[in-house]
């Protein structure tokens, strides 16, 4: 299976550019020129209303509807109550007429087309010159979204004609929008001249959205009302040669648990009009300028994946950057309506690290979510017929929104994954206080819940965990899956060596009510956990039976049979030992320090071939072993289109969205691949390789208040140190790294700090 | 887990009396009460609209409704589009009115209630006088279906007040009833003041009922239309204690396949008028006499089982006889709307024996069906990926209507039992002719799909099925289930005996596009097929690790937590070693032949205990292999509510409707049970035993044109044959039945031909 480019973008470094309109990937260049700031985002709608294939969609992070209309589950434990994120208001859309026309993109004749994205400062930028008969009217758009006031959004459009004519704007917004086919459920509350205020049908959240328009700092003429939509229309003389200035200021308000926006956003479009559109696009870019100081990767002697790792860097700050401790990141963030604006155990497993290493804050605000919907874990957990907390699958809210058993009973990585990710916090930024508050106790109601979920074998001889999927979907209801015995065995592991850290572990155990009975009781499932594991070929079994499941050939499967869930009937995908994404490999690659190289590359070499990466996740962890074990070929392989999945469509559905959490692993796949970190030790480890096609490359790591410069060229990489110095592993050596440092770097090393 | 009676029907052996009306049971009521026909039949709902708690039912068979507003599934081979048998025509409602009051059951004040249902005559009676104030009204209410014209139905109320008074009744027919709670889709094409014609909604299909209603000969006074709903009026000057005869024929046709039915009813209801009530009830009571001579099982000495057996053949009966042969068997007949009115496996595996020993055309039409439904399994064997046919789980149209793909998508059984029900259809009737026209065709293409649908293990060594769930339940998506290979093997033998036993084998292979390479393969799989047995233990292993699963000592499971499926989580019930129902014994059962009492003793004793017979099917294969083993008591124990699981409402669900494939059973329970029949042999075999409470029984078995008669009493069978003389194993002593002979039998012997 192949996966091919479909060029389309062009640019340069900063900058995602269309040359020209073309409606075959309107919907791919409404998600790559997605705009997002965590709080709200939305796709890179035409601001005009356009014949051209669209899916027009402005969220706010955390704004939901329940699926009311779902029959209960006759069966207990199966989510019968999913919600999914809603299309909130449009109030980007602009209607230009003239001579009777309406502009159009996809209808209206155009000359000097021009769309880009600049990475640089955010801003989405088009040009273009509509031609009328005689009549030229060159335009300019640009919008933005604030990234520190995150309320509020930007606007402006210039005109100008090349002859005397009347212009018609009429400057929109509404919450009409559908989701996916069905249509708005948005309640109209309140319209005013000036704004729209709006509660969800069945959530009881509400959103108000405010905006201020003028051209040449001019109000419209006539406003127009109807139910949920706002219309301010501009009647325009425009003089030939004289530039127009359409301007848009938007403050929204959402309330994620009901309560009355609209005073708040009144009050926000007040001090918006107070700084200007000019100032405020002035502030906005020099907060992009501070991010990329410290959050860039260059890339030397590759301008396409430069332009690419920049892009996920960019989408996944605008995603999120843990502004507010109730959000989190979907699978496709604020780009498109796919996954229902759910996370999924992909924010602990492929972009925490990201965060732990450049933002810290946004790190503990994942957890915080976590903490926060704890509550909602415990419930699900009792649903199951177990104890302590089993967190979702999919979720807005913190509740189970996954509908199909199979994935939300079955798969028990989102729980191990949020012990993964304290602990892999904790290392990275040692912060044990909130270990010893939040921390300890989501360990503990994990550990609760993995305790009763698991089972004894018939003779009492070991434990582990029956009717389970891992994170390789293609093997479902299996036993003693090895990531799930694995992941399990290390938490309560884990969580039992913070306890006995604790400086007072009897009170700890009295606020978390646990008994020393429990411990005892953890300690004998960790004991006795069965790892499937063969000594002399050095393999891990992925479940009990695995190795016994008629082959499949993968590099045999013809590519237009891909994607495989298309193609093939549904228990066809099952029953054999072909795999989707890395399940072995990835508690491998998690706890690297627990296996040998020899181990890695056993297992590589044996499930590497199974696997037809059906899951966008896969490629970049098989890219960071291979680098690992020293195939660099491969690594390369895999990450080729790492950073450009979206850019360049390579799966084919950028037009729902863009992967973002994919886009979290082209990071890891950079800096953990070739860069060689892993951060699960009690020292960081850097072991530094370089792509043949790369001059150099540079990334920085924010690490216990010190920042880690690391450049990588031919043969050498550099670390440089600003703040405290900070022991490390460094191409094998044990370091203490301050001040800036050369080493030397070997081909295919693949040394480890466990063989020093 | 132990399943308690819920007494409420009197009676005797011959009829079923509700001596009180009481709402708490009006649901149990109506199913126990339903009539039917096999081509139509309905739930005993009271003639007049009541306050009770009510489902009103009456049904067409294979008239059925799309669910159209499913959304398409977004994997392959998953049904999205399902189908169930709708709520059609209802024709008994009477409204009977008086003194400004309107009778109901529920309401109004009665005396002398009493409602019975005739075994003998397959009439449904009802006596009550009704008070008001001072004026008493004794009314006598009376149906039936005519079991021989399939679309005629009767009703007949006679009414005597004791004193002058007006009566209004409303003798009404519409096509108003809902599905379970949703409203009707039937559109009404035509109503005249004799009847209503109505289309369904997505099927193309449709149905018209006329009737002639009359009070002593004279028509109504009044005819009142609306949309789909008729009702004809009378106003009667009602002369103290003289009788009104209310009488209303009524004819039904069915177009399964479009059409314009209402001239067949007209004509249908003009003969009706002809032949009149009188007639027709004395000819369709003599058609019930004839069935009985040939079909009772009479009980000496245990009256509720006398009772209970003959509720059992006498609604088997109504259900399905062979009228049509686009018939089925639905999993409630058709007495409510669970199930959708779909058949099942159940048909050839629990329903087929009772057919093949009492009616063999009725037996060979089950065939028929699967027969003309081959188009439907080959298709979907294309959906799953796979060749050949795959017969489905639920259907009536002969789609696969099972929208959960865990059952659609993984159970085999359909297709091997249609394989073993052409083994036994011609074992037992030696219709050779069937066998090698459609019989042998629908074996070549089951082969196909078993050959494509199972794999092989990686070193080529054994052949089995992966992802499957066998016939119990509990276990989902496990490899080398023992019953799937079991009867796969069984289903490659036997077609590949067939096809070389033929006179022109070269012949046959062409007309089923069959190649000598296809055999060879089939004998592969056959030869290789992973059968997983311990020569030790004489066990069979469930599945591939069956053994090792965590054990549930299914006594200590609390009564309260039943059915499992409500109080357990999902995933928890598959997680374990309890099973639902028998998967191992199953084929032990089937194919008794292969398997030494050694061995049926063996794994009884490790499944019974292991299995909590969720099932209604489970019970009665378990007492029929009890009583072979010689554990009488268990026998008895098992057989308990089998043949009143409806009566006394075991399973507390009866109010949705009968559990008509699971009565099939009991029938099974008593002959293959008690009398010890087994016809997968090369010879008849029975092994009588009696229980202790009995005593003595007897029942009749069609066989190759000849009656058997079995009569047991303690410590002797007598059988008397009438027609040509059988071969058969008796009592373990090879012989050749003719007249009438006594056998010795002895206590829990358990003698096998096998062991002569």
């Amino acid at each position: 299976m192949a996966k091919t480019a479909r060029k389309y973008f062009c640019g340069d470094e900063w900058t995602v550019v269309e040359r020209e309109f073309s409606p075959e990937f309107s919907k791919v260049a409404e998600s790559v020129f997605s705009l997002g700031n965590e709080y709200m985002g939305g796709r890179g709608n035409l601001e005009e209303e356009t014949a051209a294939p669209t899916l027009c969609g402005n969220y706010l992070n955390g704004i939901y509807e329940y699926f009311p209309d779902k029959s209960p589950s006759a069966y207990r434990g199966i989510s019968d109550k999913t919600h999914f994120m809603v299309n909130a208001a449009n109030y980007w859309r602009l209607k230009i007429s003239a001579m009777g026309q309406t502009f159009d993109m996809a209808r209206s004749k155009t000359l000097d087309y021009e769309r880009s994205l600049s990475l640089k400062n955010g801003r989405l930028n088009r040009c273009v010159t509509w031609v009328l008969d005689d009549l030229h009217i060159k335009m300019q758009f640009c919008r933005f979204l604030d990234m520190e006031k995150h309320n509020r959004a930007y606007q402006r459009v210039e005109m100008i004609p090349d002859k005397d004519c009347e212009l018609t704007l009429s400057a929109e917004m509404d919450f009409c929008g559908t989701y996916l086919t069905k249509p708005s459920r948005w309640r109209q509350r309140e319209i005013t001249d000036g704004g729209i205020v709006c509660d969800t049908e069945t959530s009881g959240q509400s959103a108000a959205v405010f905006m201020d328009a003028t051209v040449d700092g001019m109000h419209a003429q006539e406003i127009v009302k109807s139910d949920r939509c706002l219309k301010h229309i501009f009647r325009i003389k425009a003089q030939a040669h004289k530039k127009l200035i359409f301007t848009r200021l938007v403050s929204v308000k959402a309330d994620k648990t009901g309560g009355d926006p609209a005073g708040y956003a009144k009050r926000e479009l007040q001090l918006q009009i107070e700084e200007g559109y000019e100032a405020a696009a002035v502030r906005n870019e020099a907060n992009w300028a501070e991010f990329w100081d410290k959050s860039d990767i260059r890339i030397e002697g590759d301008g396409e994946n430069q332009q690419g790792i920049r892009f996920c860097i960019f989408q996944l700050r605008q995603t999120y950057h843990g502004a507010d401790p109730m959000d989190n990141i979907g699978a496709k963030g604020l780009t498109g309506e796919a996954y229902g604006g759910q996370a999924f155990w992909d924010t602990e497993s492929f972009c925490l690290p990201y965060y732990l290493f450049n933002d810290p804050a946004a790190a503990k605000n994942l957890l915080m979510y976590r903490y926060r919907t704890l509550p909602q874990a415990k419930l699900r957990a009792r649903e199951l017929d177990c104890e302590g907390a089993c967190f979702p699958i999919a979720t807005v809210n913190g509740y189970e929104s996954c509908g199909l058993w199979q994935h939300a009973s079955l798969q028990m990585q989102p729980s191990t994954a949020v012990a993964f990710a304290i602990f892999h916090y904790v290392n990275v930024t040692g912060d044990t206080a909130f270990l010893y508050q939040e921390g300890v106790e989501m360990l503990a109601e994990i550990c609760r819940y993995l305790a009763s979920r698991g089972q004894w074998s018939p003779d009492g001889s070991y434990f582990g965990y029956y009717c389970v999927m891992g994170p390789d979907e293609f093997q479902m209801m299996v036993n003693h899956n090895c990531y799930t015995n694995y992941m399990a065995k290390k938490t309560f592991a884990y969580t039992m060596s913070v306890i006995e850290a604790s400086q007072n572990k009897e009170k700890l155990l009295a606020r978390l009510h646990l008994t020393q009975e429990e411990l005892w009781d953890w300690k004998r499932c960790a004991e006795h956990m069965l790892i499937l594991y063969d000594e002399k070929t050095k393999l891990f079994e992925q479940h009990d039976g695995f190795f016994r499941l008629p082959h499949v050939e993968v590099k045999d499967i013809p590519a237009e049979e891909f994607p495989l869930y298309r193609y093939w009937s549904y228990d066809r995908i099952y029953r054999n030992d072909m795999i989707k994404q890395p399940d072995v490999l990835m508690f491998m690659f998690l706890y690297s320090g627990d296996f040998t190289l020899e181990e890695k590359r056993a297992n590589y070499e044996y499930y590497e071939p199974r696997c037809i990466h059906e899951s966008s996740l896969s490629p970049s962890v098989h890219s960071i072993l291979a680098a690992e074990i020293g195939k660099e070929d491969e690594a390369l392989k895999f990450f080729g289109f790492a950073s450009r999945l979206d850019l360049d469509d390579y799966n084919r559905n950028t037009a729902e969205g863009l992967h973002t959490t994919s886009i979290a692993a082209a990071w890891m796949n950079i800096v953990y691949g070739f860069g060689g970190l892993r951060s699960d030790g009690k020292k960081l480890i850097l072991n530094p390789t370089i792509p043949a096609i790369w001059k150099s490359y540079t990334f920085k790591l924010k690490y216990r208040g010190s920042v880690i410069e690391v450049t990588v060229k031919k043969g050498e990489a550099t670390i440089a140190v600003t703040g405290g110095e900070i022991e490390a592993v460094v191409c094998g050596e044990e370091v203490l790294l301050a001040g800036t440092r050369e080493f030397e770097i070997e081909k295919g090393q693949g040394k480890r700090s466990d063989e020093i």
